[in-house]
C-alpha cells in the first residue's frame, strides 16, 4: 500500500460549480479515526437522477434501496461513506440504509424517497448507523457548492488519487456542464473492491430520458473495465441533473431521443470514459493501462465477450506485467471465450505492429518487436476474429505481484 | 521455477502393467536438448478409445485431429511430445500432425486413422515434424508394458513432479486396472498451460460406452478443477481400452448402462480425480488446495458456475493465499456468478466452522477460529445458496506471488 499509481495525474483538473448542487464532508470515524469518510451532497428542488447499479445477486443494502428508488427518479440529496460497504448484514443493514435517510431527509428538509445512498468498505460487519446520522444536520449546514474535489477525497478508498473529470455541451445553444467524480478498486482494510461514480450536470433531462441515455453510455464506459474480473456487491453509479441551466434558458428535454442531446450524450461518455480510464489507471498495482479492442466479430456483445475474456485472462495479465509479447496467451483468451472465432483468419495486432494475420504468425513480425512496444506504460492490442463485422473496446491493467501483496495482506 | 511443489508425493505410486499397453520415450530436442520430450505409446488390436476434448475455439491441430478420429473409436498408437504445443500454427501445423501419425503408422504397421496426437507447449511457432518421425520407429523397437512411469515423465512441462493413479475394480467377478498419467497446469518457456491425461484399462469395453461413461465421470473431476480459469489451446483426455482383461474372461461391455460397469465407473473416477488434484496441487505457485463446494442451488450446472466463480476470483485465491477468512470475497463471488442466490438465506462455512448463515455473520463466529483454519494446507469452502437442492465440488489453489513471478518472466 501507499505507492502512488505511475497513472497519478501531476495536477487535479479544476471542475466548475453546477448551480443547485452543494457538498460536504467529514470523519466520521467509521472504520479509521480521521479521516474523512462521510460525504453528504444536496441538490436543488427539481432534481431527476438516473443510476447503473452492480448485477450482483449479493447487491448490498444501499444497492437495494437506491435501486428501489431510481423509477421514481428525484433526488434531493446522496449519502456515502467509505469504511463499511454495508453489504452482507441482512436486516440490519436494511434498517442502517433507512435510518441514515430519515436522518438525512430531517436534515435536508426533504422526503425521505429522495435522498440516495452508497457504501464502500468493509463487507459483512454491521454499520452502525449512529455514527453517521447525528453529522448530517452539521453538514447541511456546511455544504458549498465549490466542494467536489473533497468529495472526490472523501469517498476514497485505497484509491492513491481522487478522480474528477469535466466536459461542456450546448443543449439548445445554452451551455451545460457534466461534472463527475469516481472511486476505484481500492479496497479498505483490504477489502472488497468497489466502483463508485457520481455525475451531476445541470441540463434539465427528465428522470425516464436521463435514464435511456445514461445506460448505454455507461455500458461503453464503466461497463468495459476490468480490474480483476471481480463485481463489487456494491458498484454504484449515478448521475444528477438539476436542470438549473432552464433558468439560462436551456430547455426542459422529455425524450431521449431528442436530437438536442446529441452533444450532452457525447459529453456524457466522455466523462464517464474518462473516470473508467481513472479506475483502471489507479487498478491494484497496476503499471501498465490496456486497450483491448476485438473486431470482426459476430455481434457487438460476442466481441465485448471475447475482449473481456483477453482483459481478464490472469495468464495474458501476468505476461502484459513481464511486458512479454506472449500473443500466444492471446490466442488462448480469444478460444476460451466461447463465441464464435474463425481461428484460420484470426489477426492479433500490438499498438501498430501486426503479430499474427489467417492465423498464423505475421511473416514481417520479429520478436524483438513485440518485445519493445510492450515496454510502453499503455498498450493497445487488437484481435480480429474474422467471423463478422462487429467490435467492442475494454480496458484494463497488468496483474502484477503488488496486486498479490495488496490481496494477500491479512485483514487486520 | 525449480520450486517442487508442497504437495509433491514423497513416492510414487507403483502401477501394474496392462496387458495390451506398451510405452517408449526419448529426447527429440523439440526445444530444449537433452530432455525427454517425445512418448510413443502402442495398443494391442481391439483398443476402444474415448475422448474429452478442450472446448477452445482455437484448438490446436493436434486436437482437432484427435476429434475427427474419436467416432471411430478405435486406437493403436499415441505419440505426444512436450516443447511445442503445435497450436495456431495454420496449415502447417495439420501437415505436422498428418505426416507424424503416417510415420507412427509406418513405424507401428497400423493405420493412420487409429493413431492419436497430442502435443503441449510453445503457441504460434511452426513444429518441425522432421525431429519426430524419424524417431518412431526406433521407440516402437523399444516399447515396454512398464514404461509408464518414464512416460509420465516424458509429458511433464514445468510439472513439479510425474503424476500417476491407478485403481483396480471387477467387471462380473474378473479384476480390471485403470492406470492413469496427466501433466499438469506447467508453461513451456514459459507459455500456455496445457492439461493432458492418458488413461490405460484392460477392460473390455466399445467405444460407444466407454465415451458415455467417460464424459460424465471428467465432468466431475478435470472439468471441475481449475488453476487460473484460463483455458488451453490443447487440453486433451484419452481413455484406452485395451479389452485384453477378455482373455481372462471378463465380458465385453457394449453398453454404457450395463450394471457390471458400476465398479469400473466409480474406480474410474476416482482415478480421475485423484490425478485431477494432483494438477491442482501442482498448479503454478499453489501453497493451498482448496475444495469448494456450493449447495442449494437450483440446478447442478448453477451450482458449478458459482462454485467456479469463488474458485476463479482472484480476490478470493489472494486471500486464501494470505490466509485471511475473507469471506466477504467468497459472497461476492457468489454474487458476481449470476446464478440464482438468496443473499438472506446465503451461509458459508470454512472446514466445520460456521463463519455466515442466514445473509449475515453466524452468532458464534470469531475472526480467530476462521484465521486459524486458514493456516491449514487444505482449505474446504462450503456455501449454500438457499434456493434449492442442487449441488457441485469444484477444487483449485490459491493465487501467489510465485505464480506472477513464473508468468510475467520474460519467454525468452
Amino acid at each position: 500500500m501507499g505507492k502512488v499509481s505511475p497513472f497519478a495525474p501531476k495536477e487535479l483538473p479544476h471542475l466548475s460549480a453546477i448551480d443547485g448542487v452543494r457538498f460536504a464532508a467529514c470523519a466520521a470515524g467509521i472504520r479509521y479515526p480521521g479521516r474523512t469518510d462521510l460525504l453528504l451532497t444536496l441538490f436543488d428542488p427539481g432534481t431527476s437522477v438516473a443510476g447503473v447499479l452492480t448485477k450482483s445477486k449479493t447487491a448490498s443494502a444501499p444497492v437495494e434501496w437506491c435501486r428501489a428508488r431510481l423509477d421514481h427518479g428525484i433526488a434531493r440529496a446522496l449519502v456515502v461513506n467509505s469504511g463499511n460497504a454495508n453489504a452482507f448484514t441482512g436486516k440490519r443493514g436494511r434498517e442502517a440504509v433507512k435510518l441514515t435517510a430519515e436522518a438525512a431527509a430531517a436534515a435536508a428538509g426533504c422526503l425521505e424517497a429522495d435522498v440516495y445512498v452508497a457504501s464502500t468498505g468493509v463487507i459483512g460487519e454491521p454499520l452502525d448507523p449512529a455514527k453517521l446520522t447525528g453529522l448530517l444536520a452539521g453538514l447541511v449546514a456546511k455544504a458549498e457548492a465549490e466542494g467536489i474535489t473533497q468529495a472526490a477525497r472523501a469517498i476514497m478508498t485505497t484509491d492513491t488519487y481522487p478522480k474528477l473529470a469535466t466536459r461542456q455541451a450546448e443543449i439548445e445553444g445554452v451551455p451545460v456542464t457534466i461534472n463527475g467524480i469516481a472511486k476505484g478498486a481500492g479496497m479498505i482494510a483490504p477489502d472488497m473492491a468497489t466502483m463508485l461514480a457520481f455525475l451531476f450536470t445541470d441540463a434539465a433531462i427528465e428522470p425516464g430520458p436521463l435514464r435511456e441515455i445514461l445506460a448505454p453510455a455507461a455500458e461503453v464506459t464503466f461497463n468495459a473495465i476490468t480490474i480483476d474480473g471481480d463485481t463489487s456487491t456494491s458498484d454504484t453509479l449515478l448521475l444528477f441533473a438539476t436542470g438549473t441551466s432552464a433558468a439560462r434558458g436551456a430547455p426542459r428535454i422529455g425524450l431521449a431521443h431528442d436530437p438536442r442531446l446529441a452533444g450532452f450524450r457525447l459529453a456524457l461518455t466522455e466523462v464517464l470514459r474518462d473516470l473508467a480510464h481513472q479506475v483502471v489507471k489507479d487498478g491494484e498495482g497496476a503499471t501498465k493501462f490496456v486497450t483491448v479492442r476485438v473486431t470482426g466479430a459476430e455481434t457487438p456483445a460476442a466481441a465485448k465477450v471475447i475482449a473481456l475474456s483477453i482483459a481478464n485472462s490472469p495468464l495474458v495479465k501476468t505476461a502484459i506485467s513481464g511486458e512479454d509479447p506472449n500473443w500466444g496467451r492471446i490466442v488462448m483468451a480469444v478460444g476460451k471465450a466461447g463465441e464464435a472465432a474463425d481461428r484460420d483468419k484470426l489477426s492479433i495486432s500490438l499498438g501498430d505492429i501486426e503479430v499474427a494475420s489467417e492465423g498464423e504468425v505475421a511473416p514481417a513480425y520479429r520478436e524483438e518487436l513485440g518485445a519493445n512496444y510492450m515496454k510502453r506504460d499503455e498498450i493497445a492490442i487488437t484481435v480480429d476474429v474474422g467471423v463478422g463485422g462487429a467490435e467492442a473496446t475494454v480496458w484494463t491493467c497488468d496483474l502484477t505481484a503488488e496486486y498479490i501483496a495488496i490481496n494477500a495482506d491479512y485483514r487486520s
